[in-house]
C-alpha cells in the first residue's frame, strides 16, 4: 500500500465548536467529526485537543497533513496568525498557510492565515470565511458577491478569484442578544414565525438607522400595530433587511442579478426572502461543499509544496 | 391661610426609577426627591406607592393634585393610557389628562398620555418625553429639531408648538448591552475615554448599515487599529452617529443649523461633540427646568378646569 489512506484533514475551528473532515486521495471526504472543542474550550492545550480529534477519525494515515480555519489562527487561538490584506488572489492562501509546533502528532499541521481589508477609514477582518470562499472559487465560481450568514455575517466581493473587500455585519450577534433580553424580547411573547412580519422588518430598515428600525419592533407591538407573537420574525427582518438596504446603496445603479451565499439552508431561507424583496436571486451553495474543494485545494498544494 | 401651600406635584414615573417635584404656587420648585420605585417596584400598588411618595414631600397641600408621566401610563404601569397621535399642539395635553382611581389618597391624580407618530408604514411612540417637550414649548422653545437622548433616544420635530414626527434610537440600549457582553465587549479593555475615538466611531457610522459599523469597533482593535482601550469611546461615537447620520438623510440640504437638545450634561455632551462634527450648534435645556415648566403648565391648566 504505497498511496496514503488519506489526503488531508481540514479543520473548521471555532470560538465554541469544531468541525473535521478527511479528505480521501481521491477529494472525497472519508470521515467527518464535529464537536464543542473551540477555541475557548481547547485553550492551553490545543496540541492535546487536536490529537484526541485525530484519534477519532477512521482511515487517518498517519503522516496526513492538518489544515485548520478559523478563531484557531486568532489571538485567543492556538498561535494569533497575521492577518493577510484583502486584494490578492484567494488561491494565494496556498502558499500562506501558517505552520504550527505540534511535535506529539508527527505530522505537519498548518492554519490558514484570516483576511484584514482597509478602504480610506474602515477596516475589516475576517478568520474562516476566507477559506468558504476559496472553496467557491475552487468550485468556479470566480466572481460576484457573497453572503456568508452567521454570528457575524459577512459580505464580500470576489473579481476573477480575487477577495476585492468584504464587510461584516453583527447580524447573528444582535439577534440573540435582542430577542433574549431588554426591549425588544420583552415586546415578544409566544412568537410565532411570520413571513409578512419578515418582510415588513426587511422594508422597515430601509432609509434609516438600524438602532431607529430596531425600536419599531417594540413600537409596533404596544402602539397596536403587530402582534407580539410576530416580533421576533420582526426583528429578524429588519437585522437582514439593514444587509441588503446597504448593499443597494454601494451597488447604486448596478446591482448584480444574482448574490451568492454560502450557509446552511435555514440560515440562507432569510435571505432567499430577503434577495426576491430586492428582486435579486440568490444562488445558495452548501457549506460543507464549499469547505471540501477548499480542502482539495489545500490538499493539491500541500502535495506540490512537499514534493 | 387660605392659598394653597402647593401648586402641583409632578412625577416622572419610569421604569426603574421616579422623580417627584412639588410646584409651590409660585411655579418655583418646593421640593424634589428621586427613589427606585419605578413601575416595575411599584407593580400592583401604584397607588400605595404614591401614598409613601407623596409623605415624603414637605409642605404638600391634602389637595394638591398631582400629575404623572411616563411609563406609569404603560401596559406595566398603573394604567394603560392610550397614546395621543402626533401632529397636534403639545399644549393639547392639558385637557388630555386621564383621572387614575386613587381614593385614599384624596387628591386629583392623572397621567399625561404618551404619543404615537404614523407615518406610511412607520410607527414610533413615547411616554414621558411628550411632558418634557411641552415643557420646551412653554418655556418658548416652539419649533426646531429636539434630541433627547438615553435609553431609548428620541428626535423630534416641533413646528408652533405641534410635535410634528419623532424618532426613537436605542442607543443607550444598545450601548448597555454591547459594552458588557458579546464580542464587542470583549474588545474592549481598561477603557480611557478617547475624544479621538469618539469622533472616529461618528465617523464610522456614515454610510453603512450600524451592525456593520458596530463590528468595526472589533475589526479595529484586532486589526491593530485602535488600541482596546478605546473600544468604548468609539462604540458610544458609533452609536451616536447613526443618529446624526440618519438625520442629515433626513434634513437633506436644508438642515437647521441649531438642535435643541434636553439632556444631562453627561448625556448631552456626546451630542454636543457629534454635532460639532455636523457641523451643527447643539443648544442644551436643562431637563429640570423643562420640566418644571410642564409642570406649572400643568398646574395652571388644572386650576382652570377644576375652577
Amino acid at each position: 500500500m504505497n498511496s496514503p489512506a488519506s489526503a488531508l484533514v481540514g479543520i473548521d475551528w471555532g470560538t465554541t465548536n469544531r468541525r473535521a473532515w478527511l479528505l480521501a486521495p481521491d477529494g472525497t471526504c472519508a470521515a467527518e467529526i464535529s464537536d464543542d472543542q473551540g477555541v475557548i474550550a481547547a485553550r492551553g492545550r490545543f496540541e492535546a485537543s487536536l490529537g484526541e480529534l485525530l484519534a477519532r477519525l477512521p482511515g487517518l494515515a498517519p503522516d496526513t497533513p492538518v489544515v485548520m480555519s478559523g478563531m484557531v489562527g486568532s489571538a485567543m487561538g492556538w498561535r494569533e496568525v497575521p492577518y493577510v490584506d484583502a486584494g490578492g488572489p484567494l488561491e494565494a492562501l496556498g502558499h500562506q498557510l501558517v505552520t504550527v509546533d505540534a511535535p506529539s502528532l508527527g505530522r505537519h499541521c498548518a492554519i490558514v492565515p484570516g483576511c484584514r481589508w482597509r478602504s480610506q477609514d474602515r477596516v475589516d477582518v475576517m478568520r474562516g470565511e476566507e477559506t468558504q470562499l476559496l472553496g467557491a472559487v475552487a468550485l468556479g465560481v470566480r466572481d460576484g458577491w457573497f453572503v456568508l450568514p452567521g454570528t457575524h455575517s459577512k459580505w464580500a466581493e470576489v473579481r476573477d478569484g480575487r477577495l476585492v473587500s468584504f464587510q461584516t455585519f453583527m447580524t447573528g450577534e444582535l439577534y440573540a442578544l435582542l430577542s433574549t433580553q431588554g426591549t425588544l424580547a420583552a415586546a415578544s411573547r409566544d412568537p410565532i414565525a411570520s413571513p409578512a412580519a419578515f418582510e415588513a422588518g426587511v422594508a422597515a430598515a430601509r432609509d434609516t438607522a438600524l438602532s431607529n428600525a430596531l425600536f419599531s419592533t417594540r413600537a409596533r407591538v404596544v402602539g397596536g400595530d403587530m402582534p407580539a407573537a410576530h416580533a421576533a420574525s420582526f426583528l429578524s427582518g429588519v437585522l437582514m433587511g439593514a444587509e441588503w438596504h446597504d448593499r443597494a446603496r454601494v451597488w447604486g445603479d448596478h446591482p448584480p442579478e444574482l448574490v451568492h451565499a454560502i450557509g446552511s439552508p435555514s440560515l440562507a431561507e432569510g435571505h432567499a426572502t430577503a434577495a426576491a424583496l430586492m428582486r435579486r436571486r440568490l444562488h445558495i451553495l452548501d457549506p460543507r461543499e464549499v469547505h471540501l474543494a477548499a480542502l482539495r485545494f489545500f490538499a493539491s498544494h500541500i502535495r506540490q509544496a512537499l514534493a
